[in-house]
C-alpha cells in the first residue's frame, strides 16, 4: 500500500491518513487487529424479532457504539408475517451489499483511486422445499446470489473492473458467506 | 409434520393453519416454493451506504413489501466511520440471529410446541490482518461465531435442546453462512 504522504487525507470519504496509521499500528502491535462483534436478539412474536447492537471489542479495548442500534426483522404476509421489517435473508443481502461497497471504497482510497458513485443490486434464490423440509436434496439457504455493481469513476475500463474486485477481494462478509463460517450454538433455560 | 386439524390456529404467533396450507400448496404446486429476494444499495460516502428492500418474487408472483425498508450501514470511529449505523458484519449477525429465531418459532409451532420467550446473543471474531491484507494466512471474514439461546418454554430439558436445534436445522441464513453460497459479481460503468 502507498504511504500516507503521497495521498490526500480524505479520499472517497475515507481518512486515508487514518487508514495508513491503522495499518502501521497493526504492524507494530498485532493484537489490536483482533475484533469481536456482537448482537443480542429478542423474539417478539411469530416472525418478529429485534436485535440490539451496542458494544464490540477491538484495538485491545471494550468499545461501545455512539448509541445502540436496533435492527428489526419480520416476514411478508406470504411467509406468514406482518411485513413490518425486512426478513432475515434480506438482511443477509444488506450485510453483503454494505460490506462489498465499504471494502471497495476503503481499498480504492488506500490505492489513491477516487470513486464518484456506486450503486449495486443483489438477488438470491431460495427454494422453500428446503426450509419446509419437503425435499432433502434442496438446501435451506441461498442457492446462489447475483450481484451487479454500477460504478462511476474517471478511470479506464480495466481499472473499473479492478475497483469492483476490491470488494470481493477484501470484504469480510463476502469471505464469510462464500467460504462459510463455523457457528457454535448453545441453549439454556431462560 | 402434524396436520392443521390437530393444532391451534395461532401458536407462537404463527398461523399454523396457514403454515400447513403452505406446505400442502407446495406439495401440489412445487413452483410456488421458488423465491427470489433482493436489495439495492447506494453508497453515500466513506463507510456509509444504504440498502432498499422493496420487492421480491415467490408463489409464482412478483410481490412488493407493504413499504420499502431502508437499511443503513456505517463503521465506528475506530474503523474510520462516523458510527451512524451498525456495520456490515454486525448486520450479518442480525441476519443470523433473526433467521435462527424465526426458524425455531415456526418449526416449533408446526410441531405444536409453545415457546414463551427467546433471547439470544451472538459474538464473532474478526482479525483485521485479513481485511488489511497484512497476513495471507488470516481470513478476511469471521473466524467463528458463538451463539447462546435462552428459551422459556414449559418443556423438559431434552425437549428444550430439541427446540434450540430447530433453529440451526432449518434456518436459511444458518445454512447459507455455515455451508457457503456461490456469489457472482458483475460490474459496469454508471
Amino acid at each position: 500500500m502507498a504511504t500516507a504522504q503521497k495521498l490526500p487525507t480524505l479520499l472517497n470519504g475515507v481518512a486515508v491518513d487514518g487508514l495508513c496509521a491503522t495499518i502501521e499500528a497493526v504492524k507494530t502491535t498485532p493484537s489490536i487487529a483482533k475484533f469481536k462483534f456482537r448482537v443480542s436478539n429478542r423474539w417478539e412474536t411469530g416472525s418478529r424479532n429485534r436485535s440490539t447492537v451496542a458494544s464490540f471489542s477491538g484495538a485491545n479495548q471494550e468499545l461501545t457504539h455512539a448509541k445502540p442500534f436496533r435492527l428489526e426483522a419480520d416476514e411478508p404476509a406470504v411467509l406468514l408475517g406482518n411485513d413490518l421489517a425486512a426478513n432475515p435473508v434480506e438482511h443477509l443481502l444488506h450485510a453483503l451489499a454494505s460490506c462489498l461497497t465499504t471494502s471497495m471504497v476503503y481499498h480504492a482510497a488506500a490505492r489513491g483511486i477516487r470513486i464518484d458513485e456506486i450503486e449495486s443490486s443483489f438477488e438470491g434464490d431460495i427454494d422453500l422445499h428446503g426450509f419446509l423440509n419437503l425435499d432433502p436434496r434442496i438446501r435451506k439457504g441461498y442457492q446462489g446470489i447475483r450481484v451487479l455493481f454500477k460504478i462511476r469513476a474517471d478511470v479506464p475500463d480495466d481499472r473499473l473492473q479492478e475497483i469492483a474486485q476490491l470488494g470481493s477481494g477484501f470484504s469480510p462478509v463476502f469471505d464469510s458467506l462464500t467460504n462459510g463460517v463455523p457457528v457454535s450454538i448453545a441453549a439454556e433455560r431462560l
